[in-house]
C-alpha cells in the first residue's frame, strides 16, 4: 500500500542560504552518540557525587594550601569565622534591634509554647537560652530566630503524652521530653552529616501547607481553655472534642473577668498586627505588642487581685538558668525506643520548618543556604539543648520575619535575644507571677492564627488539583483526627503522589506543525497533522520497572486506537511506530523487556519499531542489552523528523 | 557587549526548495499552545481513568445490548465462557497431554513443598486440587499451572513459624496457615478488584532475579536434611546455620543409605534436564523424570526395607480429599492480624510470581493479559483454597514452562492435572509409605535449582549497576540472613530506587550540532558547540516538590560552571539562560516557586531567563499561578532553536 507522504513535512520552513535540493535522497548527517565509556568506579563516583554532593561542597578547597584548607574547614562548620572577620559596629546596631525586638516576642511565646507541650513554663525560656547561642556560632542563616515553636511544642506534646502522664508521672514525662529532644538532635544531625537531607523534601509544599494551617487550628483552639477560662479541658485536639469540651462547660465554667482580659487584649493584637501589615514601617509594633499586652495583663490583675475572682495566672515560674539534664536521658530502657521515635518525628518536622524558612530568606537576601550544613547546626543545637533542659527548638517563622524586618544582619541578633532570655531567668521571672494564663493563650492564638495560610492554598487549588488534595488532607487530618495523623496524611499523600507519577508516566502521540519539521503533542497543538502510515509516540519518563508495563501496554493502546481511526477514515495502514525517546532518561533490565515484547509483538503485526534520539545513558544499556543489534541500529534516528523521512523513502520504495 | 553568534547554527541543514531568506527577521511561526481547557470533573476523571483503567476495560461494552453486555460482562469474570465456546477435541487432546505431564510432576513436588511450609504431606496435594479448578474457570491465562511453589512454601514456613512452633502447637499452626491464606486471597482479589494492581511493580525485576536465586539456594540448601539424612536439623533458614548442623552431624548424623538414594537419584534428575534442555523434542524426559524416580525409589526401599536402616521415609499421607476447613480460619483474637500480616506478604509474592509467568507466557502466544483480572481470579481461588484445607497456591514457573512445552491449550491442563491429584488422594496415597523422603529433596533440589538465574543477574550487571546492587542485595540477604529480610532488601532498594529517580532528575547542558537547528547534550555529542552568551540547559523530569530544590540548584550550577568557563576562554558574557522543557511533563507548586526563584536570581544578575517547549500541563499551571506574565509570554518558545535565534536576534540590537 503507497500511502501519500506530504513531502513537505520532513522540512524546515526556515531554510539555509543553500542551493535547494531533494531532501529524501540526503543522508543522514550525525548518527545518535554513545556517551564516552566511563568505567565502573568512575560511574559510581558520579552517581554518588550527584546524590550526595551535587551542591560540590568541597569546591573552594581546591588548590589550596594546608592552613587556609583548615581555616575554610573551621569556617564550613563554624560560618561565625566567616562573618565574624567582616563584623562592624552599624551591623552590630542592626543586629541589637532586631535581638531586642525578637526577644520581646519570644518570652511571652515561650511561656505559652511550653503549655502546649505540658511542661513548665521555664523550659520554654531555657530552650529560647542554649539553643539560639549554638546556632549562631554554627549555622549559615543570617536571618533565623531559634527557639520552640507552636507546632513542634504541640507535636511533642501530643506524642508525648500518649506515652506518659504529664501530670501524673511529671518526672518520666519531662526525662522522656528531654530524651526525645536529644533524638531529634541526633536526627537532624545525622541526616546533614550523611547528606540525606533531601529526605524532608518528600514532604510536598502542599501538605505543609495543610499540616501547618491544621495545627494552626488546632493549637487556637487549645487556647480557649485559657482564654475563657474553662478549668476541666480535654486532653484530646480534635475540634470536636475540644468543643464539646468548650460547650459542656458554658454554665459554670467560664469566667467572664478571664473572657474580658483574653478577648480584649486579642483584639488589641490582632489590631496590631494589622497595623504591621498595613505599613511595613510599623513592623515593630506587633513585634512588641505581646510583651506590652503582658506588662499590661499582669500589672492590672495585680492591682486588681482578679485572680481571686478566678482568673487563671502563671503563678510560679523558676528563676534561674538551665539546669543540666544529661543524667534526665534516657539510654536504656522501654522509654530509649519511644523517645527515639518521637525524636525522630519531631526532629524531621522542625528541620522542614526551620529549613523552609531558612531558604525563604536566603532567597530574599540572594545567599545560599546548604541544607546539610543547616541540619547539623540544628541537631547539635537540640543535642546541647536536651542536655540542658530544653525541648526541641527550630527556626520560628513568625519571630524570623520580624528579625529580618527589624533589620537583623547575622546570628548575632540571636545571641541577643538569648541575652535577654538569660536576665528574664536570672531577674524577672518572679514579676511573671500575676500574668494570667488568658493574655498568653491570646498571643499564641494571635502568633500561630498567619500560619493559616488560605492565600497558598488557593493558588495550590489554580495550580493542582491533586496538591489540594492533599493539603485539605492534611488539615482535616489535623483538625478532626490529630496532629499524628495529619503528618501521617501528609507524607502519605506526598508519597503517593510520586508513585503515582513513576508508575504511570505521560506518553503523548506528537504530530507535525505543517511547513516545519517540528512535531509536537497533538492535544496541546491542534494544528499538528498525523503523518499517515506512522504513528509518533513520546514517552515522558525513564522507563523502570515501576512503569514498563504500563508504557508498553499504553504504546500498544495509542496503536490500536490509530488503528482504528484510520479504519474508519480509509484504508492506509500503520507501517511505522516511532517512539521519541528525548525525554527518557534512564531505563532499566525491565524496561528494555518491555522494549522487547513491543518489538516482537509490532514483528508479528508487521509494524517497523523505530526509536528517536535516545539519550547516552539509554544508549548504552541498549547496546549492552543487545536491543539495538535485535531492531537494527539503522531504526535509531537523532530526530523523529528524520525518522519520519525514513519512513517515507521507505514505503515508497516498497508500495 | 557583542558576541558572535554563528548564523548557521539558528539554520536547518536540510532545506527546502523555498527562496533564500534573512532568517533572523522572520517572524516566529507558531506559538506555545495551550492545551483545551477541562473542567474539573472532566480532568480528575481524566487522571482517574488513566490510573486505574488505562488498559480501558469496558471498551467492549460500548453500543452493544442489554443481553450481550450481560454476556460480555460474564465472560469478563468467567472467561471459561469465552474459549469454552471455541472448545474442541484437538484442543482437549493437547489438554490432556499437557495435564498429565504436569500431573506427574507436581505430585512429588507438592509433597516436598509442602514440607517446607512445615505442613503435613495431603496438604501440598490438596492445594493443588481446589485452586487450579477454581482458577480455570476465572483465569485468563491459557498456561499457567496452578498449586504450591517453593518460595511462597518457604516464606509461610518462615514466617509461621515465627509465631507458633509447628511441631509442638501443631492445631494452631494449621489454624494459622489457614488464615495466613484467606487474609492472601484477600489481598490478591482485593488488589485486583480495585485496581491497584500496579503495586506489585514496586517489586524490580532485578530485586525479583536477586530473591528468587537466593530462595532457590536457601531451598535447596533445606534439602540436605533429606538428601543427607539428617535428624536433627536447624530450624533458621540461613547458610552458616544450616552448614554448620550439616557440619556438627557428619559423623553420626548422616545415613550413607539414605544418601545414595539422593545422591543418584539426583543426578538422574539433573541429567534429564540437560536431555530436556539440550533437545526440546524431549522436554516430557525431565518432566516425567520425578515421578519416575518417585516410583523407583519407593519401589526400592520397600523391597529392600531400607527403611529398617534409617531411611526416612514419608511414611503416612491422610487418604481422602480436602476436608473444608472454614471454622480453621480465626476470625477474631490475636491471630488474625498475625494471620493478616503473614497473608499479604505471602499474596503479594505469589502475586509477583504468578502474575510474571503470566506475562511472559501471553507474550510468547501473543495474547494479551489483564493483570487486575488475573489478581481477582488468584486471590478467588485462595479463598476458596483456605476454607478446603489448602496453603497459599499460586503460578509455578517450571510446571507452567512444561505445561506450555507439552502443548496445552487452555486452561482445562489444570482441570486434568487437579484430576489427576484427585484420583492419586482417593486411592493411591498409601503407596507412598515407602517413598524415601531422599527423593523428594532431590526432586526438590532440580527443581529450584533453574530459579537461580545467573544469566539474567549477567545481563543485570551489564545493564545497570544500581539494579546489580539491588539483585544482589535481596540474593545475599536470603542466603545470609532470611527469606524476610531478603524480601525486605529487595523491597527497600526497589523503592530508594524510584526515590532517587524523583529527588535527583538529570539536567543535561545542551549544543548546538553544526549545520543543523538540532540542539543535543553535549556530553552524548561532542561535536555539539555551545552557542556564546547563551546557556542551555534540559531538565528531564517532572519539576515536583521533591526535586524542586535540586532542579533549581543545579540549573544554577551549571550556569556558574559555564560562566567560569567564559572568563577562562575569553570575556565574553552569560546573557541568557533558556531551559527546555520537552521532558518536563508536570509542575506543582513548589516547582514554581524554584522557577521564581531562579527568575529573581537571575534578574539579579542581568541574565534573561527563556523557556522552550513547555508541555500543555506546565503551560496551564504556570497560566494559573500568573508565572508567565512574571517572565513575559514572549519569553516562552517553540524550539530550543527559536529561543536561541531570538538570543542571536537580541543581543545584536543591544549591543
Amino acid at each position: 500500500m503507497v500511502h501519500q507522504h506530504d513531502e513537505s513535512t520532513a522540512n524546515e520552513v526556515r531554510t539555509t542560504s543553500q542551493p535547494p535540493y531533494d531532501p529524501s535522497q540526503e543522508p543522514f548527517m550525525y548518527k545518535v552518540g554513545y556517551p564516552p565509556q566511563k568505567n565502573l568506579a568512575r560511574e559510581f563516583a558520579d552517581t554518588f557525587r550527584e546524590t550526595f554532593f551535587h551542591d560540590n561542597p568541597l569546591r573552594q578547597y581546591k588548590d589550596q594550601s594546608g592552613s587556609t584548607k583548615f581555616m575554610i574547614g573551621l569556617q564550613f562548620l563554624f560560618p561565625i569565622f566567616e562573618w565574624g572577620r567582616n563584623y562592624n559596629l552599624s551591623k552590630f546596631k542592626g543586629d541589637v534591634i532586631a535581638g531586642l525586638t525578637i526577644a520581646s516576642l519570644c518570652i511571652p511565646q515561650d511561656i505559652g509554647y511550653s503549655k502546649l507541650a505540658n511542661l513548665d513554663p521555664q523550659y520554654g525560656l531555657y530552650s529560647s537560652f542554649v539553643p539560639p547561642l549554638i546556632y549562631a556560632t554554627m549555622g549559615s542563616s543570617k536571618d533565623i530566630a531559634i527557639g520552640p515553636v507552636a507546632v513542634v511544642s504541640l507535636l511533642i506534646g501530643s506524642l508525648l503524652q500518649n506515652e506518659v502522664d504529664p501530670v501524673k508521672n511529671k518526672e518520666e514525662y519531662m526525662r522522656l521530653a528531654f530524651t526525645a529532644t536529644f533524638f531529634a538532635g541526633i536526627t537532624q544531625a545525622a541526616l546533614g552529616f550523611l547528606r540525606l537531607g533531601f529526605l524532608i523534601e518528600f514532604l510536598s509544599h502542599a501538605a505543609i501547607v495543610g499540616f501547618m494551617g491544621g495545627a494552626a487550628i488546632t493549637i487556637a483552639l487549645q487556647q480557649l481553655k485559657y482564654v475563657l477560662g474553662i478549668k476541666s479541658f480535654t486532653k484530646k485536639t480534635d475540634i470536636i472534642s475540644v468543643m464539646h469540651s468548650v460547650w459542656s462547660s458554658v454554665h459554670h465554667g467560664w469566667n467572664w473577668q478571664t473572657i474580658v482580659i483574653g478577648i480584649s487584649f486579642l483584639a488589641f493584637l490582632l489590631f496590631a498586627k494589622y497595623i504591621g501589615k498595613k505599613n511595613k514601617k510599623f513592623f515593630w509594633v506587633p513585634a512588641i505588642a505581646p510583651i506590652t499586652s503582658v506588662i499590661l495583663a499582669t500589672l492590672f490583675v495585680y492591682l486588681t487581685r482578679a485572680d481571686k475572682q478566678g482568673v487563671q495566672i502563671v503563678n510560679h515560674i523558676k528563676k534561674g538558668i538551665n539546669p543540666s539534664s544529661v543524667h534526665k536521658i534516657y539510654f536504656s530502657g522501654p522509654f530509649v525506643a519511644k523517645g527515639f521515635k518521637i525524636g525522630v518525628v519531631c526532629g524531621m518536622v522542625g528541620l522542614t520548618e526551620a529549613v523552609a524558612i531558612g531558604r525563604t530568606f536566603a532567597a530574599l537576601k540572594d545567599y545560599q543556604l546548604d541544607g546539610n550544613k543547616e541540619m547539623v547546626a540544628l541537631g547539635t543545637m537540640n543535642i546541647a539543648g536536651s542536655m540542658t533542659s530544653c525541648y526541641v527548638a527550630t527556626g520560628s517563622f513568625s519571630r524570623s520575619a520580624v528579625n529580618f524586618m527589624a533589620g537583623c544582619q547575622t546570628p548575632v541578633s540571636n545571641v541577643i535575644m538569648s541575652t535577654v532570655v538569660l536576665l528574664t531567668l536570672l531577674v524577672i521571672t518572679p514579676l511573671f507571677k500575676y500574668t494570667p494564663n488568658a493574655i498568653l493563650g491570646s498571643i499564641i492564638i494571635s502568633a500561630v492564627i498567619s500560619l493559616v495560610d488560605y492565600e497558598a492554598a488557593i493558588l495550590i487549588w489554580k495550580v493542582d488539583k491533586m496538591d489540594f488534595i492533599a493539603c485539605m488532607g492534611a488539615f482535616f487530618g489535623v483538625v478532626f483526627a490529630s496532629v499524628e495523623i495529619g503528618l501521617l496524611i501528609a507524607v502519605s499523600i506526598s508519597f503517593a503522589k510520586i508513585l503515582l507519577q513513576v508508575t504511570r508516566p505521560r506518553t503523548v502521540l506528537l504530530g507535525n506543525l505543517p511547513g516545519t519539521t517540528i512535531y509536537r503533542n497533538t492535544d496541546q497543538y491542534p494544528e499538528a497533522r498525523h503523518v499517515p502510515g506512522v504513528v509518533i509516540v513520546r514517552v515522558d519518563s525513564a522507563i523502570y520497572f515501576s512503569n514498563s508495563n504500563y508504557v508498553r501496554e499504553r504504546i500498544l493502546r495509542w496503536l490500536r486506537d490509530e488503528e482504528d481511526k484510520t479504519n474508519t477514515e480509509g484504508p492506509s495502514k500503520i507501517n511505522f511506530l516511532i517512539i521519541e525517546m528525548s525525554p527518557v532518561i534512564d531505563i532499566d533490565t525491565s524496561g528494555i523487556h518491555a522494549l522487547e515484547d513491543l518489538y516482537k509483538n509490532l514483528q508479528k503485526r508487521d509494524i517497523q519499531l523505530i526509536l528517536a534520539n535516545p539519550g547516552s545513558i539509554v544508549m548504552e544499556k541498549l547496546h549492552s542489552s543487545k536491543f539495538t543489534e535485535h531492531i537494527g541500529s539503522n531504526n535509531i534516528f537523532l530526530t523523529v523528523s528524520e525518522a519520519v523521512r525514513f519512513c517515507s523513502r521507505k514505503s515508497m520504495q516498497e508500495p
